[in-house]
């Protein structure tokens, strides 16, 4: 097990084990590991000869309201448990490391980050398209591992890794919940027993929109009444979007056919928290 | 000596020669091979394993009213050309095949794209940096050659590089020029002939500039001037920019010291030529 913190340092440890022909499953995080995080650990260390998690809190992806301060942080807790479930290297660097003095140059996917977290969130996705170039040039990975918990992340990363012809496998899988539904966040931590109680209505309203597709409604906007209906139920819910989506494209369905994703964001109290389902309509 | 469209093949190809452990030199062009090209594409074959020299007109560097159509095109004489000049192979993929439908991801670099070429090309910077950041990807270069007369977009490539972490040695090697000082350049052969001959005003103006600096003028606005003046006793010359800049972050310098850049962009009947010169002020 290694911390590393330059990326020179990264960089040439990439090269070494690249030379010898390892297979290298890198995990992009922002630390805090939860289980969401561990699963993709496990997987990948499963799945590789190497595992390297990057624990880097990315500045660029924060709105200048947002909460690139506060966002918990505790590297000793985050090293021990990416070794417990498989990780061989940890690459921490510093933002002056990673974006030194100069740094001038971003990447951005188009169509795909108009909607959605990428309209809530102006800049977010130029950010993540960025430091996810920047942290795969230095990790070289075979195969990188994603959650679905932000879908249109994910969906951001594959094309971008697509259009950049970057060598990379990349995985997405599924969300890790709370006994109660609730998806693992490391933003969790900030909801005190109230809020946090709230927040199971984002579950269960993506449960409901699932509820009513299978019970054999195909008009989204029906669904999407549903859902919205229930979350407002919640006083202190407030709906930020709940929409229904092309998995592929996050184009909104009118009609609901092949594969979908509900999407929803919700504030409760003064987090904000995003969850999503994929659901294959017959 | 084999030419590539494919670029799932040419990915496939660099990684076989760097899996072998090669050097391998990547010289860029949008084809139609001039001399300026050829001392790049020699400078690769000295300095590398094997030589690929990708051909390929980037429409996303092509402004709407630009001349991306009528962009000479001539694949036969560009791969004799490179293979006499020592390349291995020439990767020449179609619009189609580099950007397929869907394509939406972009590269862009910040500050050093502002003023000059930037200003009066929108979009043009982020369509360079966008397909080398392509083309690197598939050709995997452990070294990169460039040519000085485009200036501005070297210190891009460069910025990017070095931001983005890719592991290339980027090289910037001297402007070729025609006998009477014209720099080399692929458009030169739309210039009929007597604007052909009027287009000498620009080595001319960058060479009076640099005449004066020797002669001990370190007042950017007065080597400016004179640069001007000369450009302007050619009727048919019209000036876009004229200006001597840093070096290194091409700024405006208003005192002259260190390494500077004299940059000019001239139009001369239809076509608009650029041009620049290096001076060290002592």
């Amino acid at each position: 097990m290694r911390v590393i913190h330059s990326p020179a340092q990264m960089a040439r440890w990439s090269q070494r084990l690249r030379q010898q022909g390892k297979r290298v499953g890198v995990v992009p995080t922002m630390g805090a590991l939860h289980e969401g995080h561990l699963s993709l650990i496990r997987r990948a260390a499963s799945q590789n000869d190497v595992v390297i998690v990057t624990v880097f809190v990315n500045p660029l992806q924060f709105g200048p309201g947002e909460d690139f301060r506060r966002y918990p942080r505790d590297l000793h807790r985050d090293v021990r448990l990416a070794l417990a479930a498989g990780a061989e290297i940890v690459f921490a660097p510093t933002v002056a490391q990673l974006y030194p003095a100069g740094f001038q140059t971003s990447v951005e996917v188009g169509r795909l980050t108009e909607r959605w977290e990428g309209r809530s969130r102006p800049g977010h996705f130029r950010g993540v398209a960025t430091v996810v170039t920047v942290l795969f040039a230095l990790t070289r990975p075979t195969d990188a591992y994603f959650g679905q918990k932000d879908y249109q992340q994910a969906l951001v990363v594959q094309r971008l890794v697509r259009d950049l012809r970057l060598p990379v496998r990349v995985h997405v899988l599924p969300t890790v919940r709370e006994p109660d539904g609730l998806a693992m966040s490391s933003r969790n931590s900030f909801l005190s027993a109230s809020p946090r109680r709230r927040a199971r209505i984002l579950y269960r309203a993506l449960c409901a929109g699932r509820a009513r597709i299978r019970a054999g409604e195909r008009r989204s906007g029906r669904v999407v009444s549903t859902m919205r209906s229930l979350i407002r139920t919640q006083p202190s819910a407030r709906i930020d979007y709940v929409a229904i989506v092309d998995a592929k494209t996050l184009e909104p369905r009118r009609t609901l056919r092949g594969r979908v994703v509900l999407l929803l964001a919700v504030r409760v109290g003064r987090m904000r928290l995003i969850d999503n389902l994929l659901v294959e309509v017959s």
